[in-house]
């Protein structure tokens, strides 16, 4: 793998080449082995043009784990604020040594752009782009089902006739956007319920079920239901009548939590809206994933860093220990 | 040790532990060896919802020099500014593997509320709370008091008999009270200076004596007067005529501190404002300990964080080799 | 070296000792060990008044090679902006054991003062001081220069003869200045190309030639121009008929490009405005060293602070064995 951009465009294999490289990263964690030298002398920059602490922190924390040096670049107050083209940062960055750069920007496909102009040969993950896709965030989700439904017995297994619901604004949602594709790739059904205003107008063109009812969907029994987070300032321009109006028509409700079948689970991606789009109850249920999604999320990014910048490294370590000098000065 | 979250309920035993491991880690930086393996896979959170650049590079220095991954989260530009509660971030760090929390807060008691939740099972630390607590500066106080009075025989020693003057704005300050109860419980006579309105109405509870007239309590020759940090913003609110009189009537000038007792010490938990509580003579004298309280801050939040997270490593340690693979993939 | 301040009086053995030393850490880091231990237990402060995300992060990455620890302390909402003074704010870093500062700031010569105060002990290296000087620049675009030249045949090795003209806003310029002093120190020839407003008043002590007409500095057949960034903000002050009158007659396009002689180069110190004062050919061209001189400014920032913190170390480590303990506990 040179990149991770999308997942509309990942295969099977390597969608489980991930999933299960992140299998061994966390089981290796769990046996308290926090710090891997895999990724020594490497560096990670974290270029980010818009705000998302918590998704920083976790690639963050997945590239020191593996001893790889992290480089925080927030865009605010940088030269880029300054004028300087997406390419001459890129350009920059690299020319200081980042072996691979993850992107968060507001504009959809600038991930693509800096990985396919040759501007950089050093890898690029996506961390979100615009409207568009948050590979990892997908990545970890499936991971969490897969966990959840085949536990220590998951290396190797898709997602095939599982049932996923996913609920709220898809309009805005990259979340969603991620999730349908992987979803659909590794054999997943697919459920969207969303207000009308709520659903993009490309939808036919998605592998997926559309529904407007979410307790019609609740009783087709899903064994994953994820509801999306609601960004206020989003939806003030949209469709949305009230808070209360949005929460009793499309929230997660202690009723509804109640109405799931059993063994099916709840998901958020985070941060979430207590009260809105999920009440406490489910939130804290024990149905409820959303801090094994959040410890997985650490699993996952540790895979994709360390099979886009370990591979060539792994291939010298097998040819032979003269091959792996690094520490010697 | 689970958690450090006050002085106030913090025993005469777990204080003396804490100073005297800083005296080892003291110890040894001062042989020249600056990095420890001890918490090496452990990460700290500098959890900041104020901004402290101080505080916060002192636990930082901490953790590094004893091996430690350290992730820094300012809430502004983060979720928590999105409407996330203290319980979803504390649970999210967690879940990304957060092994202590060190916590910097604007409301009196978020230490304490993480710590007695339930939501997490990471060490809390308290950088800060409020006008509450802030219980490393008491320690590193106690430290330096310590530290100046007994030199290499410090081990083991309280303070019993030590007579300590604080001056200022008592009112606001989270140093002052975290000062008195620490001291109290290290046999300190502790003796509050201040305008009157900046004596807080509860002060009759405390183990005190209070004065008002700052050249009565330097004549009743304290070993240690510490003065506290004026903030002017608050100030102009309370009482406060001008900064003048201020200085005129309750800061430490060259006078004054001709006017201490030989061996007494100057104490400033900083930044300083030079001219108003506290003169360039006093800052810069023989006797301030203004850098000895910096640099023993260090070795203070050395010791607390490996009292939190070394326990029970060390009792495995103890156990035999096998137990202690922690680097090994 | 002590300290690395400025350019203006850093001796040639000096000069030539840091350009040599960082030939051996690109050698180094060329041969993919991108990790030294040399500088392990060493923390190094990046104290910076003014955003700078470019300098920060390679001087971040120079450091984290070295293996030190790197604390970013940005003035912003610190106690700095609380009124802390430089001299408070320097000393409190090296009482948390600061060895090196490196520090940024917009008044012109707060680095010479915080060296020559006698405040800290800690190195101190200037990256960047109002419009005075910009050491560390001179120095990588000197190695670049020299690098283009003389290929794997550089060490030891001064620029003289090499003609080398720099173009545009010098009177702001911390760049040109530190170029000037640097390249004169080392035999280069110096021509300065700018606006009759964007020359300084004291230009008439300078080692350089000054010429208003960028064709006529062409046809002199420099071996190398530099383009310096224009600061609009500070532009619209001064002298400035529109960006189009400045592009056409001072900014380095196509035509300019192709008249330049064979093997001389062109340089930008970055971030580029891309077609106000360097067009995109010139920027994309073979001629161009832009991302070379960011590659370069690492290794550069690695011999600097090599050169402040190991010499003494390096001595005792000459001494035996026995004085090198510094990871025993």
């Amino acid at each position: 793998m040179r990149h991770l951009l999308d997942t509309q465009t990942l295969s099977r294999d390597d969608a489980l080449r991930i999933l299960d490289v992140a299998e061994d990263m966390r089981d290796t964690q769990s046996r308290e082995v926090r710090k891997l030298p895999t990724l020594r002398g490497k560096t990670i920059v974290n270029l980010f043009f818009e705000d998302s602490t918590r998704t920083r922190i976790s690639f963050e924390a997945a590239a020191k784990r593996l001893s790889a040096d992290v480089i925080n670049f927030s865009a605010k107050g940088s030269s880029v604020s300054k004028g300087e083209s997406l390419q001459d940062t890129a350009q920059t960055l690299q020319a200081m040594g980042a072996d691979a750069v993850v992107i968060r920007h507001g504009a959809s496909g600038a991930p693509h752009t800096l990985a396919s102009s040759g501007w950089i040969t050093a890898g690029v993950v996506n961390a979100g782009d615009g409207t568009h896709e948050h590979p990892t965030q997908a990545l970890l989700d499936a991971f969490t089902i897969r966990k959840r439904r085949f536990g220590d017995d998951s290396r190797g297994r898709d997602l095939s006739g599982i049932r996923v619901t996913i609920v709220g604004d898809v309009l805005h949602s990259r979340v969603a956007r991620s999730n349908v594709w992987l979803l659909r790739t590794l054999g997943a059904e697919v459920t969207l319920v969303a207000p009308p205003t709520l659903i993009p107008q490309d939808v036919t063109g998605w592998p997926v079920r559309i529904e407007y009812d979410l307790d019609a969907a609740i009783a087709a029994e899903p064994d994953a239901i994820m509801m999306l987070r609601i960004q206020l300032e989003r939806m003030k321009a949209a469709y949305f009548p009230t808070e209360r109006e949005y929460s009793r028509r499309w929230g997660l409700d202690a009723a509804r939590l109640a109405a799931l079948p059993d063994g099916s689970i709840v998901m958020h991606p985070g941060p979430m809206n207590r009260g809105l789009e999920i009440s406490a109850d489910a939130a804290d249920s024990p149905r409820s994933t959303v801090l094994e999604q959040v410890a997985n999320g650490v699993s996952v990014r540790m895979a994709a860093l360390y099979l886009l910048l370990a591979g060539e490294r792994a291939l010298r370590q097998a040819q032979g220990p003269d091959a792996e000098e690094e520490e010697a000065p």
